[in-house]
């Protein structure tokens, strides 16, 4: 009998904590599975959901993980994302709003590993300084700063599952003046409270969520003007009064912005919402993914083994249409190869599928072939694996429908209601519009909530309407 | 013949720069020097002094190094920082105030290097990730990510010097309500740029130096008011209006602080100004000094040596009245070490001088005596190597009076003149009242200087008016 393998999982946020209850769901079906440490920065779970006012460095002098502001509530319909092994009916008893507050969100994340009691495989107050790969025995070594006990520890493993996340780490790129601009220069990975830009000109850099979701959020608390600066396009939404997009930033001259058009705005502030870098401090060259933020990154079989070391794996690093429900697809599928269910091919098979699958995502033309794509991928994912399948083409369907929603109300989307794929409810509206709703707070959001004028659909759904496909992709059976 | 030696200094600030001129005046002198190797995370050299907009995170997502801000004047008199093998008359040929500009006091560091010519012996954008000590072979090996290279670095050294300072990671302290509180809170670390304050009720958390000169660059800049709240004791200047001092906060709630006496005020903003800890993310735990912000940290020999490990040294680890030249005699020390002129004692006699430099630190009861004993430290060291000679007993005497001055006019301190100990050089006071002098750069610092009214004095007074101690403690000649 072969001793008992052993699993680190990295960051307990919602892909880490995936790999947990994807272990969890096994062993409660009878499997053995591996010895599991999962290392936790933080001093709580949720990753970027774990809400925190501190920026820059942490109490232990550790980059701060979060992204996160006050006052978010979902960009995407709740529907996009639900889990579909812990639906939002199980867990709020009754219908939601389709685009709920951070706090709300993270409830619903801790509820299902909270039912799965998976927290004691977490060392928390935790940071992974290094990891390294001996190939004479084939096993990892993760060394840690534990800063609760105030001390490295080392420990070894044969597989390394990273799930830290790549919104973690700003790419903050320099425009002439700023060392001279006489205002706050911020990347959005250090935005936390709107409240702050009230009555000021701001100024953001960047055309995507980020630019999309802090503008506005100035917007609604306040800002005398919000100025977007893109480099390709103009998001082109019907902003309220108030808001201009301008052709890329050139330099700041004091608080005088110029744009690559010749015109200028008054600025206050500078948000940078440039984008983030996959980084890895703690991975030598050799077990580095080196990707940017793309929809099939190279270097991963189906997206998650790292072909150059079978034995790692890497959780959530795509591009996200789909989230929590996709991180779940991965770590359910690095699950069943860990436990030698899956088969890997070699290593030029793995290479060779990976060409093939960033062919067609480089064919990739509108919004909706792309998230046609992702959604493609997690049916693939699930085909293998004993994850709970859903209807996904019903799942792409909102994703369109949200694009038009938003196209035709930027400030107006999160008031839209969409249904549930996995229990066929249909949420309830917010009882605040979502512009109005000032207080995002989890007690707010559900006590000031009318009843509920929509039953739970007591019927699950789940794997009823839609078939498995014929043929799962099952390579090799425990 | 035995095979060079190799030393690795990490960081390039004023205490890594000091390391690298030891050497260079060393072998200009005609001795033979190790291989050295400087690490450098930053760009540019300078350290701290090399300011940067940026915050939290760096390009390269490192920790920023720096917390300096925009429009920083040196809070104490130059006369005290003067390298004494490199005037300030040498440098700027001309006589300039008592308390320049941080771009002013960067030219200055940067003119004695470029003249050493240590430049190319630094890896700029090269953050070290770990130091390990292997007992067999007695050497280190330096893991370091080069980021100009994008890759990993690994090198054997003899020696390592750690330099890299201890204010830059913060240590910050959460108070209730934080996570509500609805506008920007940072540490002293993020500060930027006091015209982002303009108009605000600022509250600063602290009654240190940072607490008091970031408070009055928001007093200078515009802040509508200043708060500064205290743990032990109030600062006790004399506020210009709109200053008060209030015990410790207690919580937040909304935009109001509360305090310890039950008072409260209303914030805009809050700048915890509470300190740094020592920290050296890159070192294991055996070789880590763990010490608070103090005179005599305990394991390192004459304050320099790591009593667990002498291949390893420590640079500017103390609480720091004197720096500059404090670091240089430090550094010269370490070479010696280096170079093996100066023998160190077994374990238990450094361990037992340590001991005896912590109850001398332990009794110190004013301030006066604690630049007393950080100045009989630098004799004691300075008698041990070839480092010039000059009279820090005056030195200081113009510490005592800097804290008069201060006492009488916190606003206005920065107006006087001292005379260097050095070359008998008295300053020339600024063209323009601190309070009233907004532009800090250089160009306007030299440019609109009127013609100096005090001659330099050419008779270079060092080492002539103050005979070196009769018994230098040299213990071993080269």
């Amino acid at each position: 009998m072969s001793e008992q393998k052993r699993v680190a999982i990295i960051g307990a946020g919602p892909s880490g904590l995936a790999q947990l209850r994807a272990f969890q769901s096994a062993k409660a079906k009878g499997a053995a599975i591996p010895d599991i440490v999962c290392y936790e920065k933080q001093k709580d779970w949720g990753g970027m959901w774990n809400y925190t006012w501190r920026t820059g460095l942490d109490e232990n002098g550790e980059p701060v993980h979060g992204s996160m502001y006050r006052y978010l509530w979902s960009n995407g319909p709740k529907e996009c994302l639900e889990f579909a092994d812990y639906s939002f009916d199980e867990h709020f008893k009754r219908p939601i709003s389709s685009y709920p507050p951070r706090e709300v969100l993270w409830d619903y994340i801790q509820g299902r590993v909270k039912k799965a009691g998976v927290r004691d495989h977490i060392r928390f107050n935790t940071a992974v300084k290094s990891v390294t790969f001996d190939e004479a025995t084939r096993k990892f070594t993760v060394t840690a700063m534990d800063y609760t006990a105030d001390r490295l520890t080392s420990d070894e493993f044969d597989y390394v599952v990273v799930a830290t996340g790549h919104f973690s780490t700003p790419h903050v790129p320099e425009f002439e003046g700023f060392d001279r601009f006489p205002g706050r220069i911020l990347h959005a990975h250090d935005f936390r409270d709107a409240a702050e830009f009230k009555g000021k000109d701001v100024l953001l850099v960047g055309s995507s969520y980020s630019a999309e979701d802090i503008g506005s959020q100035c917007y609604k608390y306040g800002a005398k003007s919000i100025t977007t600066s893109y480099r390709t396009k103009p998001m082109g939404y019907q902003w309220p009064e108030g808001w201009t997009e301008k052709p890329l930033l050139e330099r700041v001259e004091g608080n005088i912005a110029h744009f690559k058009d010749g015109s200028s705005r008054h600025a206050d502030a500078i948000i940078l919402c440039t984008g983030y870098q996959h980084d890895f401090p703690f991975l030598p060259d050799e077990l580095r993914l080196k990707t940017n933020n793309r929809l099939w990154p190279l270097g991963l079989y189906e997206g998650v083994v790292f072909t150059a070391n079978p034995q790692l794996m890497y959780l959530g690093m795509q591009d996200q249409w789909y989230s929590f429900n996709m991180f779940d697809a991965q770590a359910w599928f690095a699950r069943d190869v860990m436990l030698g269910r899956i088969a890997l091919p070699g290593r030029d098979d793995m290479d060779q599928a990976n060409l093939r699958w960033r062919e067609t995502e480089e064919a990739i033309a509108t919004d909706a072939e792309a998230f046609e794509f992702q959604g493609a991928y997690i049916e693939r994912l699930i085909g293998m694996t004993d994850y709970p399948w859903f209807d996904i083409r019903a799942v792409n369907q909102i994703f369109l429908q949200w694009k038009k929603d938003k196209k035709a109300d930027i400030m107006g989307y999160r008031d839209k209601t969409y249904t549930s794929v996995l229990t066929g409810t249909k949420s309830t509206p917010h009882h605040t519009r979502w512009l109005e709703a000032l207080d995002d707070s989890l007690e707010a959001y559900l006590r000031q909530s009318p009843k509920a004028s929509v039953a739970i659909n007591r019927q699950p759904q789940q794997g009823r309407k839609v078939a498995k496909p014929a043929e799962p992709k099952r390579q090799n059976a425990a």
